[in-house]
């Protein structure tokens, strides 16, 4: 999916908050907002968001300075995920449906997401007991399905800190293998190795990272083995927006799960903010 | 008030709204972006958000086209404050307190403003019943009413159609004449005088314009006329977060009456979101 219009006022938006989490001074804030808005003024138009977020936070760490702005946030994020655990995976496996269920769970968990602004009060009680009773608004469930029984293995795209342990409960009760990616280095809250094993999902799968520090998956930033094992894969879970951004076009193995959080994205997809999404991706370009 | 960091998201969601309102098509809304994105780039740190509102609204009449966008919208405005006024004159006619009352009004007419985003569905009967119950955040009516009974004459710079109904109502129960200041040419939602004839501002006061199609009173912006008689005058009433951004530091012949709307006109009163205004301006910098 490429940025539309209505992306440019949030690029900017990201490059403050980014800086702000960073621990940039003023005048650093300043300095990033300017080579942002020159940058935006000459982006490729073909570029998809997280391209285009992939400058922004190469900007923020060169203006500001490297590390891991997210890391005490995303450590919270977890820390509530995993209290809520137990009760998640009773709620799972009580169900009539464990599968469904643990679905909707590890969608309930992308509403964790710094990306969108300063909203740092995610309710995942509420948005667990919304998505377990919301219809979806795009449905491929039989898709998912027939690849699941298929598949030999599974590609697990993640997306967020926190959001990981819902994804955990869903990998639980798969009998396929899964091997779960996380990024190759910070970038907002998004889940790098270290999250990932804090949320425990080396118990369920091999983790392994994909070489890039960018919002969602662009297959051409991340390392020669994760593209070789991308090629290769049979089927490929993508959680969140990110994910859906970049992937969205990538071909029927990949899955796109997620809510719906940004007006441009509800209007790609045709379906309004707050819709919970099972999408089998188009196969107009191979991926970006 | 100078334009703080938060305010460039802003302001590209502002050339984007104003070129779609003008009719632009895809390829001059690209345009209005980037020449948005390379202005925002250059301009002066010290400039007042208006001031950087008046570029991005030329960029959008040169790329775009002249005219007045809001014309049906301003209309409806003016047409839905009309049916309101006879029950907000009786309302502030029967009060205890007609002034209070009255000036009240005037703020809750402060709620139209699509200068903010798509939002096109203010609540006007519940805006008034909010703001008559509400204590004022910033609160120098003392000084206003020691103003208003020393001047001969007061200029009373008015903020959007519609609104201006609402200070019809104020201006009706005020003893001394009245000198109603508009825009010199369309600007977002602004009054012009047509819209101020509408709105029956003619029967109640002087209408004159400020010879500047700018948000807010950029007094150097203004016409020789309009200058002189902002120089000469005893008592200014400025509606609106415009004219707070550019005459919150004009001295205390100017009463600042707004709603605060937005977070970084609230930082800057240190007042949240949603608060009511009547704030006699500093005396920092003359006039911008």
């Amino acid at each position: 999916m490429r940025a539309y219009l209505d992306c440019y006022p949030c690029f900017v938006r990201q490059a403050l908050t980014a800086a702000r989490m960073a621990g940039a001074d003023e005048s650093q804030r300043w300095s990033v907002l300017r080579r942002t808005l020159e940058m935006l003024q000459s982006f490729d138009l073909t570029a998809t968001p997280p391209e285009i977020g992939t400058v922004i936070h190469r900007i923020v760490r060169e203006d500001v300075g490297d590390g891991d702005p997210y890391v005490e946030v995303k450590a919270a994020s977890t820390s509530e995920a995993l209290h809520m655990y137990p009760r998640l995976r009773e709620m799972a496996s009580e169900a009539d449906d464990p599968l469904d269920v643990a679905i909707r769970l590890s969608i309930a968990g992308n509403i964790i997401d710094f990306g969108l602004g300063d909203r740092h009060d995610f309710d995942l009680w509420n948005t667990v007991d919304r998505v377990l009773a919301q219809p979806f608004a795009v449905d491929d469930r039989p898709a998912f399905f027939d690849a699941l029984e298929k598949a030999d293995e599974v590609l697990y795209l993640a997306d967020n800190a926190g959001e990981t342990v819902f994804d955990r409960v869903l990998i639980e009760l798969l009998e396929v293998p899964v091997v779960y990616v996380v990024k190759g280095g910070p970038v907002l809250n998004d889940a790098v190795y270290e999250d990932a094993v804090a949320a425990g999902l080396d118990q369920v799968a091999e983790i392994i990272d994909n070489g890039a520090a960018t919002p969602g998956t662009i297959v051409q930033f991340c390392s020669d083995d994760f593209q070789e094992r991308f090629a290769k894969a049979e089927m490929i879970i993508a959680k969140g927006q990110g994910n859906y951004e970049t992937l969205s076009e990538a071909g029927p193995r990949v899955f796109n799960l997620l809510q719906v959080k940004c007006p441009v994205i509800a209007r790609d997809i045709g379906k309004p903010v707050g819709s919970i999404v099972l999408k089998q991706a188009t196969e107009s370009i191979q991926s970006r």
